[in-house]
């Protein structure tokens, strides 16, 4: 390394460190919890060349490793708090120090962005790739915390934003869609590096959703995942996926992607139940936030998930629905 | 992979989570937290063939695991009360769950051992090394935590246990040591294998101590950032360091070997300054909890780190403090 393990966290993470971090110079953090609250926490792992790409930009990287975690709080209808952050830098690394420049500057956009701050981490060498582990801490009314558990069957199914578009952005990537646009690959490019997490969503339904999650390794695995807690299924109609103009544009050249819309990862919207009665609230949710927030489906007895074309086909394969990150 | 995520957690993993954990099929953890309590929270990486080896007994990989970041507690005057995991499996590994399946049994035992449990985590796959990504989540009285900084001129300092026996430990398993008994090596290679964080004395030394740490990275460097952050010094008596039986007897065969002792990794123990006045309280102590607590030197206005033999020749030398886990 090109400095020590003292000089990157005091250069580049110590600034960034809140309340009760110290300045990240002690053995560990302190936090009064706030009166009337429960404390959420959730932690990932990104790995570079499986969850992002080496050489994507450190301040890209540092972002989504921010958000997709985020996004879990947001599923648990949390208020991000604080975090703590280990890096594990490969060996052979060139420039620390221009990587965690610009990792650093990374954070604390998203710092500012998410009204959340560092409160320690852990910085150590590998002899394989990059890898990132965050720990988020939210808060959230006491006894409030959003669950998977809990859908009904006859409840209605929703999901914010549009799906999709990580998982063509990653392609555009790839360079799979050589003859699309700029216009069209970028957005969706942007989306794939930095979802964004639905926070302020996820605050608004206590009391509205019967389960939430949100969507990282396709809709429908992870719609799945929820069904199998209450015993469950689900139909989905394959009309109502909202999706963006640009993963609609790739489509009209490119139909065989279509799949990906429910098979891809890296969505990082939140999929939630609730009981018909709650449609004209959800409306209003909708229109408060202004976020799109789309009724494609409902609750079933059936214990499988079925997405229907509008000759009521399924169009979900078995194989369908094991997405893994490239 | 053998078993794809899902079934590796709840097989393996499940079992372990605690309250409010939802048996970690939500995304995330809710924790109430106790009254009148704060929250400490510190995060550590351990990567194979860094900072344990890759074929050590998985138990003894997740409980050292866990042991380093209780130590962090330990040094804050906390109580254990849960931990996050996130492990990166090398793609190639073979029986990841004969390796679970030994693994969570260690994560069980020091579970018990020290009252806390599983508070959520991750599991993902890397082109490098075994990595294991702790976060430790403990408790400890509103205001009470023990910091780094505090330290004062005329201060003495202390320290718990026996120092240098992780790193003979750790020569020990390097076979360095070749004329030594089992009766001599195998206790120092447990220790490095099974650090014993200091909660109970931990605990115990709010109103006592000025400045505490948990010695991780060798003595004589970790008193230096103590020293460091009240822009003081320290002068140690080498000849008070507390060494165990085993040390002891090597250090008879194998002189050379003496700045282990304060320039070795894996102690584990409690560093801790004190008034010269609290000597009796910190005598009670030790009584109380049946654990040494040694003086060996005390603060001074000079800025450096001194360890002195009974010459008054200094024997730290500049390249001395720069400890690195093999």
């Amino acid at each position: 390394m090109s400095s020590g393990e003292f000089d990157l966290i005091s250069r580049y993470l110590a600034p960034l460190s809140g309340v009760g971090a110290y300045g990240l110079t002690d053995d560990a953090a302190v936090l009064t919890p706030p009166e009337g609250k429960d404390l959420v926490f959730t932690k990932d792992a990104l790995i570079a060349d499986v969850h992002f790409f080496a050489d994507d930009p450190p301040d890209f990287i540092a972002r989504k490793a921010m958000r997709v975690n985020l996004s879990d709080l947001a599923a648990m209808g949390a208020e991000p708090l604080g975090y703590l952050l280990a890096l594990a830098f490969p060996n052979d690394m060139e420039n620390i120090d221009g990587f965690m420049a610009k990792f650093s500057s990374g954070l604390k956009r998203d710092q500012e962005e998410f009204g959340w701050s560092l409160y320690g981490g852990d910085t150590v060498s590998t002899s394989g790739p990059l890898m990132i582990s965050l720990t988020a801490i939210g808060i959230v009314n006491r006894g409030q915390a959003l669950r998977r558990r809990g859908a009904k069957p006859g409840d209605n199914i929703y999901v914010s934003g549009t799906l999709g578009d990580g998982a063509f952005g990653l392609k555009c990537l790839k360079d799979e869609f050589r003859a699309a646009k700029t216009s069209v690959t970028q957005p969706l490019i942007d989306r794939y590096h930095l979802p964004r997490p639905r926070l302020e969503l996820g605050q608004r339904l206590w009391g509205i959703a019967t389960s939430t999650m949100d969507i990282s390794d396709g809709m429908a695995g992870d719609l799945r995942h929820i069904c199998d807690l209450g015993g469950f299924g689900a139909e989905i109609d394959a009309e109502l996926i909202p999706l963006s103009d640009e993963v609609g544009k790739l489509l009209e050249s490119f139909p065989a992607y279509k799949k990906l819309v429910w098979n891809g990862g890296d969505d990082y919207e939140l999929l939630f139940t609730a009981p018909k009665d709650m449609d004209g609230k959800i409306e209003k949710t909708a229109r408060d936030i202004n976020l799109a927030l789309t009724k494609i489906g409902h609750v079933t007895t059936k214990k499988n998930v079925i997405i229907k074309n509008r000759d009521g086909i399924n169009l979900l394969q078995d194989d369908d629905q094991g997405f893994r990150h490239f």
